[in-house]
């Protein structure tokens, strides 16, 4: 029986854990790195742990998502909540990933966080969990006359696979069981997540259709596998993904697309529908293709990759452009302001970019993974941790209305559907896990973000293959980065294993710096094929310096919305300008000087950024021009009369845009070269 | 009591019939205006007659709309209906606003059209009528459990006011009942109408607030005040505009401003939220200025005019940007390829600018009129009348996926939401009516749309003040266009009136010439306060030269989504490309020379147009370029190297578009000056 398959419990272990037969590159044990607290990373590890995991968990109580599983409770019981369900149907989901957060967060810091709570938490998940191990509080709480918000009442398990997001509910409660045991090796909560998930295996052997409108599950499914080294979940999570993509879910109000459900798996070779739902589930594709190398699988991974990344997706590393199916659009559809680009989306973005690296060890998937993390997920959240943007736009106007959540001007405290704040807290709190790997070949140690760290890798406990039996890698890692370009490794003895520094894709092989033991190193004989600068066994000290100057991105030429601008970007992190920092002129009336240059301006202590951005632009006040006019067809058409005032335009990182107020923004600037090619001070060039 | 006040009906009156005491200018008897077949508007009729009418007829069977009806009848009855409802919960008005268009088309074509189907069916209104006149089939037929697509199940009467839309389809009811008996002097529909609207304005008195979630029985209350003189109708309108704006309808999914519930009618500066609905309030919010004169209501829907014309409308005249909630966007949030530009928003914005410009007699609202009809309104229908958008982008990308019905790539016959082909049936049907009015102050006709027509008003049996006794003009206006700017007016008398000629917005003074028998007059002299060119009573023969050279249109800078582009016009018709006009390359990798002129183009009968535009462009390869890249600061933007194909440029009118296959097409065009500022064939200008 599955319930009785030993158990091979590997506490220490992070996300994506297990011998990933298929991984070019594994991750290290969990413990192996430890992000330091002056550092980005670890200073957001820390928020995190300080500020929005408490909030999270507050917010499970004043949401009603725990109340809607203690209404579950016998009325006698002292615990029972009398009122209705609140929320949407998949609500319980929220308890998962806060509980899933905790967890890593617990491993991060070696200590177990918020235990009674989370005891509590998962005694009620055992107590109102139905004898069959079907846990989904939504139908188990209803009557069949209670709607919720999101879905139609349905007293029957799976009678909603579309809508009724049950699936995706074990899918997360699995990630949160698997968190718990790999954290602090209490397998109280797994044990909770294989009841229900033992009672679906048994359904699909017996010949049920199970497969879910939202996509998690087949990731969690994996990760069982993992734990329990029982095939029965990795078959479950097979199963799943070759029944999808044949329209068994249906329609309505959304085609089969939304679901994924239009085109089989294997099949795909572009992404399509609701964005998380298209993330989590290719997440899933490479999860299975890890352990079991199916090729077809990550061909398929790899070609909807290239096309997510070459096609539709936003500079801030934001995916999902539409509000209204939160859906990917068409290709190059990605308009700044309507930007929908869930924070879910860019969390989702991040676990796909993972396991790519993990099946590829390509650098390309890095670089995607620390870009969407310093860009869009970062921003997020408020710099003080306790507030929330659902969606990510790259552009909000003079007179935007920002009422409604989903296009809210200002971060909130929570949301109707809530599953942002703890997903972005349980990824928060897995960064350091990211860090690095090593490879499956050699056994190189494969450097992926660079952040003030200390590794400390006994390679014997590694769970990967091809390592020598003793070898230990202790290094510091010391940088300012991403505000400085150096980043130092020091190993306390001769590094047993090579090491692979990652050359982001937006640095310039010219202009990067390598020594090693002090002897400069010539950089582009040390790139890799897959994008990594290697160093070989032996060396006790690397400095990398990589070129930090501010550059202007321009976009591909279909990407109608943003023609004749660009973004301003240094590293890897994506710079906007914000109204509060140009008074006295309508931001949409700033255009940028171009050839006037770019500067790197101070840090900004109360945004906690090590720089800023500075350039020259000129405001060119618009008021009272027609909305729409000829242009003389024998001049351009941008050939109004200029009075404009010169002006210093400031850039800050987009990740702490709107906390200073509420108000216009935009990542998408207008190049005043390309914009008045007419204008005399452009002219002659 | 208001069922027995004396009825005035006005047989051969058209939409916005009686004195309408506060007009600047009011309609002429509705057969006082006759368009030639060989002309745009008059074949647009006959196509309306003989396709589009029929087609709708059909649909109202296989759509279901007529069995919801059927299904209220007793179950012994031969008639009665035994499936389930069908359709969304407002369904009934698909079947009033078809009995409006027929009515409508009855009039024009001077005797009753398809009579025997519409006895049927207001038969069977009659029979399922509920004793206090509600007709409701949604709520009628409802027990409570079933719902239907848009709302909740509700068997009871305006329980449900922000989604249940009885209001709406009592306010559809009631502009077919006032059209069937303007047209054909027939009261059964009015009757029925006004059974229900009787019900509705004693609860009103009863002090209950009736206030719609989807704003148009204002409009109709007021027609039916005009139609039966009882001011129990129109204060029923003013009660219920005067409701709104103070957030009784709560919210859920959408905020009051979706439903224009945030802001009192009187105070609204700007339009926000539901574009239909906000444009069918406006239209009832001058409905009722046009009957009271009261300038707090004409000054806030000015106010709006200007917001909507300056901020938010397409450059196609198409309104309400947004999908997710169909609303108008922030100011300036305009893109072409997300533009939402619902069909009905077309209509409902012509119908309003229809009653702005007789409350004002102001040219601006008849060009707008015009030039929504002859773009984003004529879009919506096929070329052969039986097919329908339901939205209206400027842009259709290649990869575009179009499999639902609201971002379809091409036409379809019907939709699960149906509103847009009869609204636009009905409007089709009385565009005769909106050729020409009488001028309030000095009597004068005032031409606003030119069309091949005939016009023999009878001024004594004209509703309006000022008239002469005996007054009796008849023109024949004989024209070719939009295709061709000559419009020549013959009188078979010298005219007793004056004549008022627009002067579209578009048409430069300069370049315009005018004729009066024989004469040339000086256009800037003749030119009056309002935009029209005033001809002294006596003429017999005037002729109008407007300037037809192409135009290209560029846009406010703040609209971003086009910036570098233009739009491509002739005298009201905006053009736009189509990929089946341009082989071999990809249409998004087309950019306009500007410089190199625009010539007019040949016909091209079977698109039905009279003219096409030509110019030069380039193609510029750009696959395999990648979604972003760094540019060169000292630089331009745009600096990639061009290896460009020269190609024709072909522009046929957006009305036409997609009646060829479904492809990629766009309206703004990126222009070659302004994108490649370096590029040595544009640079030194």
């Amino acid at each position: 029986m599955i319930g009785t398959a030993p158990r091979t419990t590997t506490a220490g272990v992070g996300p994506v854990g297990g011998a990933l037969p298929a991984a070019r590159t594994r991750p290290l044990p969990a413990a192996a790195v430890r992000l330091g607290a002056s550092g980005l990373l670890g200073r957001w590890q820390e928020r995190n742990a300080a500020a929005t995991l408490p909030h999270c968990l507050d917010a499970l109580e004043t949401s009603g998502a725990l109340d809607n599983l203690r209404r579950l409770l016998d009325p006698a019981d002292p615990d029972h909540h009398a009122g209705p369900y609140r929320g949407f149907n998949f609500a319980d989901s929220d308890v998962h990933k806060t509980l899933e957060a905790v967890a890593w967060e617990s491993a991060r810091a070696g200590a177990p966080r918020h235990e009674d709570e989370v005891r509590r938490v998962v005694d009620l998940l055992r107590r109102v969990q139905a004898p069959s191990g079907y846990l989904d509080s939504h139908v188990l709480g209803s009557d069949g006359t209670d709607g919720s918000a999101g879905a139609a009442p349905s007293p029957e398990p799976y009678a909603d696979l579309r809508w009724g997001h049950e699936l995706y509910v074990l899918g997360h409660l699995a990630q949160a069981g698997v968190a718990r045991a790999r954290a602090t090796g209490q397998d109280d909560l797994l044990d909770v997540a294989l009841a229900w998930a033992d009672d679906v295996v048994a359904r699909l052997a017996a010949g049920e259709e199970l497969v879910c409108g939202h996509p998690e599950v087949e990731s969690a499914l994996v990760e069982l596998y993992r734990e329990s080294g029982d095939p029965a979940y990795r078959e479950a999570a097979r199963r799943m993904l070759e029944l999808r993509g044949h329209g068994r879910l249906g329609s309505g109000p959304f085609e089969p697309a939304y679901h994924q459900d239009a085109t089989p798996v294997r099949d795909a070779d572009e992404v399509a529908g609701h964005a998380v739902r298209q993330l989590y589930l290719l997440a899933g594709v490479v999860d299975l293709y890890l352990e079991t190398g199916e090729e077809a699988l990550l061909a398929a991974a790899a070609a909807q990759w290239d096309d997510a990344h070459g096609r539709r997706t936003y500079v801030t590393g934001g995916m999902g452009s539409r509000h209204k199916d939160e859906s990917f659009g068409d290709p190059f559809e990605l308009p700044p302001d309507r930007a929908y680009a869930e924070s879910c989306a860019g969390v989702a973005s991040v676990l796909w970019d993972w396991r790519m690296l993990l099946a590829t060890g390509e650098a390309r998937y890095a670089d995607s993974l620390e870009h969407a993390l310093l860009n869009v997920v970062a921003a997020a959240t408020s710099t003080d941790g306790t507030a929330f943007f659902y969606s990510n736009p790259l552009q909000v106007r003079t007179g935007h209305d920002g009422a409604d959540e989903y296009q809210a001007s200002g971060r909130r405290g929570w949301f109707a559907c809530a599953c942002c704040p703890p997903n972005l807290a349980r990824l928060v709190a897995t960064l350091h896990t990211m860090v690095a790997t090593r490879d499956a070949d050699d056994g190189a140690l494969a450097v992926h973000l660079y952040a003030d760290a200390d590794l400390d890798a006994d390679l014997e406990a590694d769970l990967g293959a091809g390592t020598a039996a003793g070898d230990v890698v202790r290094l510091a890692m010391r940088t300012g980065y991403p505000w400085d370009g150096d980043v130092v490794l020091t190993a306390d003895a001769p590094s047993p294993v090579p090491l692979a520094l990652r050359l982001p894709g937006w640095a310039d092989v010219a202009r990067t710096r390598l020594d090693v033991d002090g002897e400069p190193v010539d950089v582009a004989a040390a790139l890799d094929a897959r994008g990594y600068l290697r160093v070989g066994a032996g060396a006790r000290r690397v400095r990398l310096s990589l070129p930090m100057e501010p550059r202007a991105i321009g976009a591909h030429p279909h990407v109608d919305a943003v023609r004749g601008c660009v973004a301003l970007a240094r590293g890897p992190v994506v710079h906007c300008l914000e109204q509060v920092d140009h008074p006295g002129v309508v931001l949409e009336d700033v255009t940028l000087d171009l050839a006037a240059g770019l500067e790197v301006g101070p840090a900004d202590d109360a945004l906690g950024v090590g720089a800023t951005l500075v350039g020259t632009g000129r405001a060119t006040p618009s008021e009272g021009l027609p909305l729409y006019r000829d242009v003389n067809i024998d001049a351009t058409p941008d050939d109004a009369p200029v009075e404009a005032t010169d002006l210093q335009v400031r850039a800050v990182p987009y990740a702490v845009w709107g906390n200073r107020g509420e108000g216009p923004m935009r990542v998408w600037i207008p190049a005043a070269a390309s914009l008045r090619p007419g204008d005399r001070r452009r002219s002659g060039r």
